[in-house]
């Protein structure tokens, strides 16, 4: 049985642990890789990096169309892995689109993208769960802050802080709809939550979580430990922003008419494959938490606009 | 019988409407006064104006002890001008602050303030309105798009647009802890909203509104017409906020530590005074909208911690 270093939802009160993994895993065949020493500093002390010119302007057209395209396809779909807003039949998100969608799949393949996770995570990677959150206008809701690794070691089993988050920013991203909120260096710390876990919690907690959720106190010791700032992930379309797995993020809502749409990679290290969740229930299903014929990605160094090219001469 | 020249929650279509009134009410006597002609331009082309340094150091320590005597106050309290958070028993908002406190009474008719009011509207001016938003930390809900002037109008009947708002901000205004939003050039428009009103609708609207809510199209068309811009109240305790009664105006929700706190006082012209509610029901109580012993303000010209400073030597 893995030790479980992280444990949550098991008592009463909430408490604050230290981090027991590295931020950056160093592995000198993947020193050479695409990040500088500056970013992988930065990264190491803030717990993310945003990018705002990984693509060119011909991929991020590519990218938009994909996006709408997507939208269409899930519009009054009933299946686990489209998700509604709370109070409306909008499409919240998305799971499996490298799975699912043959343009999202090579897009999770991308050498650029592929790369930087090696070179943090130093080892080969592949993919624990991906989404396309589409956030609406007008009624796009807040989500309240929280760490993935949390949900993701109780309830799936990951056990250590070895995986990273790649947003790709589908339309721009401005302080008025909701931009993804990050405390600077809370990755460094573990909140451990009160409460248990049930059974198919996630059918609540996709709409809004509601276990795992850090409380007022912890937060606070956070944003003062960043001496009171909380940054916000804003940039253009195109903009890709990577974060470490337990980093303390949230979002307001968005009542601007512009969506807010993103798409999420995740991931995690072959070292750090999921195991049973710490929480002793069942693990969740499989369009949140890959556990079958997990296989390393094997890059595919082409741009994206090229990806849509070669996919409709086929 | 006054004319309607505003009407709304009439039919069942929204539309939009070309504003019939004067942004900047010109009167020769007042054309001395505190702002400088690049100030009325910018306030009648964006119908707002943030102000940063009106108030010393020492004023706003002043204010914000005052905030937080009224917080305390009340706190548990039972009454029709205290206003609860939906989703809690956190203090939203305490009305009738003018009236119910010697030092904000003061404040409201701080010249600094006053003359200011005096210069936008053309006339002599009374507080029509006043409050304090508390917006805690973590759990502060968002307000929606609205137009004051639409409410103030079909159910308080407020005959023209001759009315200004002014916000004194108490607390640090960021980014990340939902700041009032602003449509610029907003003012110039009116959204007619669909709908009736029932009576005693304000008992739910102060929490949430649900009533002279402006439709997705129009307010795609407002910031349309502003470029895509929409602009943020931020700046640091002290600041001060005057917006044109009939500017479009929201803010997010607020997840952050950091509880944003204002304070309301709303200046109307004299010569604008309340008749009775456009909407044909009943004009909502005296703490929304004062109609009783109306006398225009004498200004005071005077520091305000010189005003904590006179009532304590009392």
């Amino acid at each position: 049985m893995v030790a479980d270093l992280y444990p949550s939802r098991i008592g009463e009160k909430a408490s604050i642990l230290r981090r027991q993994d590295d931020v950056i895993h160093k592995n000198s065949n993947l020193m050479g890789g695409p990040l500088s020493k500056e970013e992988l500093a930065r990264y190491e002390e803030n717990g993310y990096l945003l990018f705002q010119d990984l693509f060119s302007k011909e991929d991020i057209d590519v990218l938009q169309q994909e996006l709408k395209r997507v939208l269409n396809e899930n519009k009054g779909k009933q299946s686990d892995d489209v998700i509604l807003e709370p109070d409306s039949d909008e499409v919240r998100s998305v799971f499996e689109i490298h799975k699912n969608s043959e343009f999202f799949k090579r897009l999770s393949k991308n050498k650029k993208l592929v790369s930087i996770a090696q070179q943090l995570l130093g080892s080969q990677v592949y993919i624990t769960q991906s989404r396309i959150n589409f956030k609406p206008g007008f009624k796009g809701k807040e989500f309240y802050w929280h760490s993935d690794f949390e949900t993701w070691h109780v309830e799936d089993g990951m056990p250590n802080m070895r995986a990273v988050s790649c947003s790709i920013i589908l339309t721009d991203n401005h302080e008025f709809n909701g931009p993804l909120m990050l405390i600077p260096g809370s990755h460094k710390w573990y909140v451990s939550c009160p409460g248990a876990t049930p059974d198919d919690n996630y059918k609540q907690s996709l709409k809004k979580q509601e276990l795992g959720v850090p409380d007022h106190e912890s937060l606070k010791w956070l944003v003062d430990k960043a001496d009171g700032q909380i940054d916000r992930a804003t940039g253009p379309a195109g903009s890709v922003l990577f974060f470490e797995c337990n980093i303390m993020h949230g979002s307001s809502g968005n009542i601007s008419p512009f969506s807010r749409s993103n798409v999420f990679f995740v991931f995690n290290s072959i070292e750090n494959k999921l195991v049973e969740p710490f929480s002793g229930g069942k693990p969740r299903p499989e369009f949140l938490a890959n556990r079958m014929n997990i296989e390393p990605i094997e890059p595919i160094d082409e741009s994206i606009a090229n990806t849509k090219v070669l996919m409709e001469s086929k």
